[in-house]
């Protein structure tokens, strides 16, 4: 199993219901022994979630990133908030264009979950 | 032609438009007499949708689902609902895992429809 | 890259939020010269983003257009909001059934995108 989340939304009902997802999915699939790779790409308001301080979720991101889920932030983002990617968490990593990556994602033949 | 529709809220609005489109979408297949298979997971706060009692909508569900549209629930909706399975319309069918089951039919060449 | 986009929300921030995908997402191929074909499905609420006059986002619209982006309208959404095709955009195209489109696209090979 093959998967990219996007999750686009600053609200933190969204984000937590987001990772309750990511929850129950690795709990299915570790149960059943499945392997899944999961990438999550943030962006537009969502990159509150990433941030390294200040953030009320960085724990629950934590543990996922732990679990093998990978944390991706869009550079157009991070270029039209003027946010330094010192700010966010270590383990996030940068893709040119969060659409992009999402489209070449499905066409390698991942699923697509829309947060 | 296959697809997997996802409801997660709860606002009548939002459930009214994805009935709308489910009935459009099985006009533009039986005039074409094109064969489809159409599933609509609800997780998150769309249970409400498919409560047997007390729920506007619950024709338009049934008379879907007599036209060949299959329901499915998350069973982790239900387990921290607390909701009995009982309390829904008895055509509901259960499965341990919305997004599992999401990622499971786009990987089997299944299209994706976020409400 | 093959890709449909798909827009329900009559909301300007959210359309905003399209465009400026679009615009990102054409920067991206062209600097790497991939080739693209890019759709925009628009119904439900969304059909004001195609209005010919009193449109704040036409031009944007209009920019995408002739950068090959195809803007598509619902048959039905013309149909019960009694909009005609007149009022919009001249270069919009019409698909029976938004559904429908977005379903064929996947199925064959096309990434989705929900706005």
């Amino acid at each position: 199993m093959q998967v990219v989340f996007q999750i686009t939304s600053a609200a933190s009902d969204a984000q937590l219901a987001m990772l309750g997802q990511l929850h129950n999915l690795l709990q299915y699939t570790d149960e059943r022994k499945t392997r899944i790779a999961v990438e999550v790409v943030v962006h537009g308001q969502a990159w509150n979630l990433l941030l390294a301080a200040q953030n009320p979720l960085s724990e629950k991101v934590q543990v996922l990133h732990t679990r093998s889920v990978r944390f991706l932030i869009c550079q157009n983002t991070l270029n039209s908030r003027q946010l330094p990617l010192e700010q966010l968490l270590p383990f996030v990593e940068v893709v040119p264009a969060a659409i992009a990556h999402l489209i070449e994602r499905q066409q390698e033949g991942w699923a697509y979950i829309k947060c």
